[in-house]
């Protein structure tokens, strides 16, 4: 467990009078326990941190996972649940004299709620949504968190470059992406930080597309958007480029979104509002006439979890901190043609960004 | 989309007197509308179906989403939402005079109940939850989804034969995951259909071990749990054997568990209740000294979720019907030693049921 961060976590539930926190959010309960399984979905969780606002967090989990909890959770008391969480908590919060207890309401089922309020009313706890806070603490990294992103990202490049390299006419979509996915795990990381993305050509106007067998022609955009998890960390990059030689619509296309995103990259610096940065692109490729084919928005925050705080969107507007890391990703994608997508990483600092990418394919042309 | 599975649903809303019911779960989503996308993470869905007790579906997503939709959801009504969902429903559900709405309780998060909530009480909409409808639906497969299942269950084996014959001392548990999950891919799958788990001797103590880079040596003990999605549909085996040959300790062991999964077998039928499948293998285990070594439930259905209805578990009280698809995972899990699982799926048939594997790997020494 991280003594620091358990701390400023039993402090923000000291001021809101709450006795006790359930952590449920796998990259939150990661953040503050070191316990890094992951959930198979929602509905199956991997262990839940129950932090107290004083005193030793309790990692509660099941007979799969027990092993691996004790190991890792080093601090927690870490306890088996044989009959069900909720029927565990049931002792173990009058125990603890817990009376006001906080649950992530953003990572917590509707009907899991039903299900826990009906044993917290018998025992007299009253629950109380909270959101985010965690969440929060994850968007600024400290330098050592920004050197793990910066391995991360530098590994998720060398993958990127070693395939692109044996990339010609002939291989198909699910081809490439089979071969990143497993180069990333040989090369060490601990698997793709999200289904990566191949699309050639018309495939590429689906900002989230499946690879198919399509198979790549001279002449075709092809758009790679990958990502890995290494030591914990997310990288998330996306590169398009022309197999053979780009036409002139192509070029022109490329050049505005790459304008955009060096402008909302100008936008982005401490203090900054996050629909402001999202802006700066937006209106670059609005103003050359393709609005509405930017649907999306410009970034989000990239951290344990590839998606997570800030969100760079045109409603959100929050500050950007220095230590944020977010993605800058702007693109533009017409059903019938094909779509342009560059993404970057950068880390947000006092008057700037220092972008983490150091790969420069299909940006400079 | 499925016309007859939309109109039994339809049936079930009019029968509650809902006027629609919104559709968050993936596999449920999938099942009605034929629309493939998978949610990133419950935070992000793909697309949300609005079914009304009459008429046309609605399948509503975001641009990322939009071409996908509009291929695959034929006869749904999709609708793409620029500013969110639920500024998107505020426009839409009056329009089609829809009053009481439900939603799927189990897979919508507390506070996005809490915002959809000030969106519906300011139109006079009344929210309901409903949990399982879709899925109670689900695990009663038909003959088509049954046909499918297999041929999942067939790649599966083949995608396992062939690594199986590959094995030998000096590989790592990760170069065998890796070889599973590229040779799953290469031979048609859509993916895994979970984190593929293969780990050597007392590794193999924990039921949801995550594959390391410790080398196998000679005497170990291998378990492989392993799974693929092929056109939509899971499987999900498990075997466990040694490299080289195995102690007397171990065989004595494999031959419980295996008597255990035997006995769980002949115990399935339509009508049988579902904890007293677990019961009659759980017995075995438990009359030979290892009760408290099998943690876990017996079993779990399987379909276009590789988790589904019904639960195998000593708590369940439904009835199996002809239909549904099980595992049956029975196994022992010593910290010191190591673990002996063995997973076979079956289909549930008036009398009995029909086994669908046909790899014996490991099970009959």
């Amino acid at each position: 467990m991280n003594r620091q961060r358990i701390q400023l976590v039993q402090a923000a539930l000291q001021r809101r009078k709450l006795d006790a926190m359930l952590i449920t959010q796998p990259a939150n309960r990661h953040y503050l326990s070191g316990y890094t399984a992951v959930d198979h979905s929602i509905q199956e969780t991997a262990g839940v941190l129950l932090l107290p606002a004083k005193g030793k967090p309790f990692l509660l989990t099941d007979s799969r996972f027990i092993l691996q909890a004790e190991e890792e959770a080093a601090g927690c008391e870490v306890e088996l649940y044989r009959k069900g969480l909720y029927p565990h908590l049931k002792q173990l919060l009058p125990q603890l004299s817990i009376h006001r207890l906080a649950f992530e309401s953003h990572y917590f089922l509707h009907s899991s709620v039903m299900t826990m309020e009906k044993m917290t009313d018998a025992i007299g706890v009253t629950l109380v949504p909270l959101t985010g806070l965690v969440e929060r603490m994850r968007a600024v990294k400290n330098e050592d968190e920004i050197r793990l992103l910066k391995q991360s990202v530098r590994l998720n490049e060398r993958v990127f470059q070693l395939v692109y390299n044996t990339i010609e006419p002939g291989m198909t979509e699910l081809e490439i992406a089979l071969a990143l996915e497993l180069t990333m795990r040989e090369l060490g990381a601990e698997g793709p930080s999200f289904d990566t993305i191949v699309a050639f050509g018309t495939n590429a106007a689906r900002p989230h597309a499946v690879p198919t067998d399509r198979v790549l022609r001279s002449g075709d955009i092809v758009l790679i958007d990958m990502g890995l998890v290494l030591h914990g960390y997310c990288s998330d990059m996306t590169r398009t480029f022309v197999a053979g030689k780009p036409r002139s619509t192509y070029l022109e296309r490329l050049r505005i979104v790459r304008k955009a995103q060096l402008a909302a990259i100008a936008a982005i610096k401490d203090g900054a509002i996050c629909r402001d940065v999202d802006q700066a692109a937006r209106t670059i490729i609005s103003n050359a006439g393709y609005g509405e084919f930017f649907g999306h928005g410009l970034g989000h925050g990239v951290g344990l979890a590839v998606h997570e705080d800030p969100s760079l969107s045109p409603r959100c507007r929050k500050k950007l901190r220095a230590g944020m890391v977010v993605t800058i990703e702007p693109g533009i994608y017409l059903p019938e043609w094909g779509g342009i997508r560059l993404e970057n990483m950068a880390v947000v600092r006092q008057g700037g960004c220092e972008i983490l990418n150091k790969d420069t394919t299909g940006l400079d042309r």
